[in-house]
């Protein structure tokens, strides 16, 4: 417009605040590589294949096989149709009564029907990412901090802080114990933090554990919640994976952990639950975020709040009538912890065979692959150096460590359950290749390579908080894309 | 439990902050005595009516006879499941590209075809709620204020203030002009904010106004597009009830006015509609709000906020599918806006029968209906007395103007689209025994019914900003209920 005015530098600068390095990150070419150059088995078989992204694809079957025998539990269906009125005019925030029995229901399946979930603590919120901030808004005001183990889901740096004005605290956990939350890296974070008079109101954590795929131990989880209760800080625990457990040991809820004789001492009034059907279910385009609270004054604020991301009446509806199915829900929970260990087991053992090995995990849509070997020098520089060789050579889109935080290079988070059988398939040839001209020594060759991404114009600077999903998304593309990590 | 804590002292607060008078205040009785005992024509024949629900409930059945005829709209239908997996995968938060063309189209059909809208800047929201919120979080800071002529929809109170820590500050309308938007009001109100240090960022418009179903001329657009212009403030229009105009004059949306010549010289990047299915389709449940702004940078803004309340796409593939359908719109909006149009002459005539008269208007699914002759004094006290008569003995559930934040006492928004003609009736029939009582003279009978409400041990003490729709609704009610006020 040409026009001069002061007020849009205020929408600038909150953009500024969001995006930081944003779209001049080098991130954002390597996923605009991925966008341009889509694998496809048969229009694109040498395109980049999509290992990125943490989504649940391998049941779609049992949910429509579902959908076949209940076309009633569509409002849009001709089964359906006599619900529509009453379910599209419906708009009360507390949900459908029946959705949040299903919600509550599924919870308990989901943590094995050792403990009971009250459907009247049950608030929607617009997915996870919804749930995350709601009760940040709940909890926090601008300028207190929450400790989070690293590393962690980078969309946390918008989701949880954007627009409350909350810090994150990283809590650093090392490779040397396998990731652990140890008892003196979390009282080291929550000290330094109150030596620099930052007021520390909780502390979130994500078990299972994105990137990780690590579930935590009732130990660590009693320890964490000691901690927490004895500091009077909140204890928030995003359980959005807790369906994705397919081996042992198995997932243990902070749910359980309150109700243990051990820890009647525990304030309950200061621990809350995230949780989500993205994952669990593979339905990020639903947006079913949740927050369970143990607090009723936190139910009743994050209620209040669910008014700005309630879930389609349409959504809950349907989604009621599956989830109150519960030999569907049994049948499904299983087949999924079935088909994800069996995926996981190939794609590992592909790994193992050209000598990769990943952090042990029995949980999550991924696997934390060690590539420390394969770096230069053990700098952040170097790990975005083989990130860029992953995806421009061996066309795979993985997700480089730094951009969970983590505190050492040579770690990349690589999804399998978003793609089919063959798909694995050729991503593990591709490795295996990368791998052999790796190993082969073809030292000129290598050399090579090293000089071409020396000369190449991108600035492989880096910073720890830059890798937002949402900075990742071109908004110029056509097509539909995905954020680089999810 | 028994705790003490002080860390829930904050989230206390927080719901102090969005309460206010809360589930203290006189209304919330006043909504239990509708909870209680909801009219039905069969099973409670004398119960309350709802009259205070701003919903559109005459054309469900165009939508229910669509539906029949495109069950392949529902993924969730044996028609239409080959969509399933794509669908309910698809996270991103631009919107599914058909849904932003169909959302864009529909604008265009609302606006008569007079003005296009750009699928690139059609942003989603959850619901106007949510809408309303990201619009504000994207121009202001906490501390900001926006002008709101007033009378205005109290739920702005929490979805533009509460997490945004925004102030509103009203432009007072007053009956004397038919609460027309003065020039010297808007002028008025912006330097006592100046004159009080206060950072105005905007002025948010609602045409059609809720709660007048007034609309606004191009003469008083233009206006007031010049002064926010010339005082370099973002213009922010509420245009949810585009397709409830039924009358002349035809509507204005403020994206024809950009066009208009005489406005060439105005920043376009200061201007922002906000927009819903809600009213102009009646479907609350699905969430569908919009921001359509014409700045790049809250375009950009806005998408990255909307991820804390996307669309379900299960809803965005089915609105995709029915708003593209040309036929079925035209005929959707002209049907629609036919019915709305006799449903309000029968209403107001019913009303003009027995002598009450409403301020004259054209669009919205409801009246503002003037008894200032039936109060004891010109009191908000009067207000409330005569308000409380009105749910108990009438046993109509309408809205107070004083909710509305309206200056003078006496003013009521009475829906009456969310209803069938049987019920229409009633509430008519309920209104003329009423107003004969009042007329009759039988003074003994009023005297005895005045002491009756000094009696009640309720105050009827007065706060403007107490009516926030959220606060009146009753957590522990079992059964699903609205809000007083939408």
């Amino acid at each position: 417009m040409g026009f001069e005015c002061a007020k849009n530098n205020a929408i600038l600068s909150k953009l500024a605040t969001n995006e930081e390095h944003g779209e001049n990150s080098p991130y954002f070419d390597g996923w605009k590589a991925y966008d341009n150059d889509p694998f496809h088995p048969l229009k694109n078989p040498n395109g980049v294949i999509q290992m990125g992204l943490a989504e649940n694809q391998l049941c779609f079957d049992l949910i429509e096989e579902w959908i076949k025998r209940n076309p009633k539990a569509s409002i849009c269906s001709n089964e359906g149709i006599k619900s529509f009125k009453a379910i599209a005019n419906f708009q009360d925030y507390h949900g459908l009564p029946e959705f949040r029995r299903a919600i509550a229901k599924f919870m308990e399946k989901t943590r094995g029907g050792r403990v009971r979930f009250d459907p009247e603590r049950v608030v929607m919120a617009g997915g996870a990412t919804g749930a995350n901030e709601s009760i940040i808004f709940c909890l926090a005001d601008p300028g207190d901090a929450f400790l989070v183990p690293s590393p962690y889901y980078p969309a946390f740096n918008r989701d949880l802080r954007w627009r409350t004005g909350v810090q994150l605290i990283p809590i650093h956990c090392e490779s040397s114990n396998n990731f652990q939350i140890t008892a003196k890296a979390v009282k080291e974070a929550y000290e330094n933090a109150q030596k620099s008079n930052i007021k520390v109101k909780g502390l979130i954590l994500t078990n299972p554990s994105n990137p990780l795929g690590t579930t935590l131990d009732k130990h660590t989880l009693k320890s964490l919640l000691n901690f927490t209760n004895q500091h009077n800080l909140h204890l928030v625990c995003d359980e959005i994976y807790a369906a994705t457990v397919f081996d042992m040991p198995q997932f243990v809820s902070i749910a359980e952990i309150l109700e243990d004789n051990e820890m009647s001492h525990c304030n309950k009034d200061l621990v809350h639950i995230v949780y989500s059907l993205s994952k669990d279910m593979g339905l990020p385009g639903f947006r079913i975020g949740i927050i369970y609270s143990f607090n009723d004054a936190v139910v009743s604020c994050a209620r209040k709040m669910s008014s700005f991301g309630l879930v389609s009446t349409q959504t809950q509806h349907f989604l009621a009538a599956m989830l109150n199915d519960e030999k569907f829900v049994v049948n499904y929970l299983a087949e999924s912890a079935r088909r994800l260990a069996n995926r996981h087991k190939h794609f590992t053992n592909g790994l193992e065979e050209v000598g990769i090995t990943c952090l042990k995990n029995n949980a999550g849509l991924f696997c934390w692959m060690d590539l420390r070997k394969l770096l230069r020098d053990s700098t952040f520089d170097s790990e975005m150096s083989l990130w860029r060789v992953i995806i421009n050579d061996v066309k795979l889109n993985v997700s480089p460590g730094s951009s969970f935080d983590c505190q050492e290079p040579g770690w990349f988070r690589v999804c399998f359950a978003n793609m089919d059988d063959g798909t694995v398939d050729i991503a593990l040839a591709r490795i295996r290749r990368f791998v052999g001209v790796k190993k082969s020594g073809d030292e000129s060759n290598a050399m090579e390579k090293k000089q071409q991404w020396k000369k190449n114009n991108l600035r492989l600077s880096f910073s720890k908080r830059m890798y937002d999903e949402s900075v990742l998304s071109p908004l110029s593309s056509p097509i539909p894309h995905s954020p680089l990590v999810r």
